[in-house]
């Protein structure tokens, strides 16, 4: 990925220092890295709207571990951002790589044909509409972006009955920007662990995993005891 | 850190939709959860090429480590970065928080007499100057951040003779932008994150991970077998 | 899982310090985790051979990530047999879960028409008999559990002309121990958690891990370099 | 660690199909491991039960953390056995490492002159006498391990009038034992292994994370809400 002399530093034939360092932001770096290239403004934009769709989603499961990992080993906070991000798998954020896979290998018919379940459709709260996708399209719109992996997307969910959900808009938009399928599970990733590293800090200040535990730990075991 | 309801999702008093996405990127995104306040252009400048500095180091130990993880379970790429991260303990990346608590506890003096080994100072290739530090402190007179605790690592770096490597700059600009110690070596960790993801995507295209699994095994066992 | 008091603890109805310490051995408490009951000494003879035979396979990608991942962060070494775990996945240890789950659910015939790669089989070094198995299943019938999944499991890797490998008879030995199929790659698991401290403590003795890593490094960007 | 050709394995110096599998229980390779030797019937009963002790402690952070990084990623088990594994750091089970550690280096005098807080000390429920620590000595007397460092850490514990707990019971033991204090830790993180895999069999059959996680999310967002 790069090579340093004493006097240079380059990551993926650039100058770290010079090209680098004060042109990119966190998340033009994150595309640079998934494709190699400088994204342009549009895609800028419209990239880091997707990442930071994925920061925060509150009290999640993922964050629940992250805290109550912190509670057990505070000097290291690295491995409790580590606990966090390994549940991001088929049930939570993973879903956008499914749904980059499947547009990338099929249409929308046979996508209703082959799919009982439809990854990035349904949600138990935002409904009709995920007030992310219809914001995330919005700026696709205006980037030019917004392509024919939408519009699959819109029409499953039309024909579903269903919610076209933030994770559904993302691995479509993943697609109209020719990301690799298998490195959209990687979005959600990075984003989680800014949004981790946030929920550290908070339970440095305002701990709340020790109380969950004592709780939960009370209830699973009252019935047990004498 | 946020609610949401059928129409609307907040994060920490902001509505996600109308007032983040599309405004803020990754990395002002990251200031936003550790700080709880928008940055402004000069700080968004400062702090995203203080992370992105940390995103691409090459073959690390980290990028190792999580892409020996992806050989054995390549359909759960979350955990490949989660053991990538694990390892941004004190030996690493983990010196910028020393950086910055030393910073937020003592005076230049005050170091100088307690410190044996300086956090931040020394690199085994960069020197004299440490090229990212150079162009990280041009970034911060740019922005008007450059300040005290920059000049007390300057200091201590002339008074020791050695360079004053990224992390010790980094570990100072934290604290120049009034950063909590606590959440400085969360910069590490994202800024990796997003690194190991491009790792990932790398070794499922060009692996070497195999290769060097095996050589090492071979080499490591070849004077044990009779 | 349990309950205590001032003056008890009991673990799934058994009084801990009375009836288990001084009388399970950790296999034995292994299988009382996983089936609620103390095994006899016929399954505890057989369920620690199959655990003890995943403990140490060397230098695998699991004990190098470990290593790596224990170079930067020593002073959290659980971190880093965590990161050695993070990878046992589909490809390598988790394939017993794999046996498990197809010999529940399948005949020898279903298996031979409906996998086109059959779990538990073949090995580039072990051929034509790996000698855990062969030990595994001498136990087994020592102890009266050699039965229809381990012969379902020889017939296949006749009919295919490969080696019924250890993964592929530690998957049989689960069913034939009555093991829930979703607990089988947990053996793997803990097995190699005890071998991942083994590692662990020997890299803290005889460290390795930098070694590799800067060969790798260099190797890996030597070309890049101007 | 090991090597092995077509026929043969051998771990350590043994061969594992002859001289280890079907001979040495879960618990002695764990101590072969950390010794290069086979434990005699008196180190495998006292060894055994002190990692025993270890393996289960109920819904604690740990097994939670696991529990809620499962119900993302049912798929990644092992992942979710490593994150309950990052939590295994300062405040819980690595204090049996600060027992090894500060009786391997010094005497009870300069313990008590030395430290502040005592690890192994105190336990908020287990009071005056943990009933761990009461039979892992018996234990240790009816094997002959017991000896001064468990008389040192009794001593101690009479002095500041607090509980020997059991992590402070495992600590002197492991130092009876002869074992390094840089493997101690690892002895909690091989035990807690085997009880997450109990945890997460419990989880896929009787689930609580789900439940746990949606009212704890409720809860923190319910005063934010309009």
């Amino acid at each position: 990925m790069g090579w340093s002399t004493a006097e240079r530093i380059v990551v993926r034939g650039k100058d770290l220092p010079g090209e680098i360092l004060g042109h990119l932001n966190l998340g033009d770096m994150a595309f640079f890295e998934l494709t190699g290239r400088v994204p342009d403004a549009k895609e800028s934009k419209l990239f880091n709207a997707m990442v930071v769709t994925l920061v925060e989603h509150g009290i999640t499961p993922s964050a629940l571990a992250a805290r109550l990992t912190y509670l057990g080993a505070p000097e290291a906070m690295q491995a409790a951002v580590a606990a966090g991000l390994c549940g991001l798998g088929s049930v939570f954020v993973g879903s956008t790589e499914g749904v980059a896979k499947m547009l990338s290998e099929s249409s929308a018919e046979e996508i209703l044909q082959k799919y009982k379940r439809v990854p990035g459709l349904g949600h138990p709260l935002h409904k009709p509409v995920d007030p992310r996708t219809r914001r995330l399209f919005e700026i696709a719109r205006e980037t030019g972006f917004y392509g024919k992996h939408c519009r699959v997307m819109e029409e499953i969910a039309k024909a579903k009955g269903l919610t076209l959900n933030a994770t559904g808009a993302i691995g479509a938009l993943a697609c109209e920007l020719g990301l690799d399928w298998r490195a959209v599970r990687g979005l959600g990733v990075m984003a989680r662990a800014v949004g981790l590293v946030g929920h550290l800090l908070e339970e440095s200040r305002q701990p709340m995993a020790e109380e969950v535990w004592l709780r939960i730990e009370e209830e699973a075991s009252r019935h047990l005891k004498p």
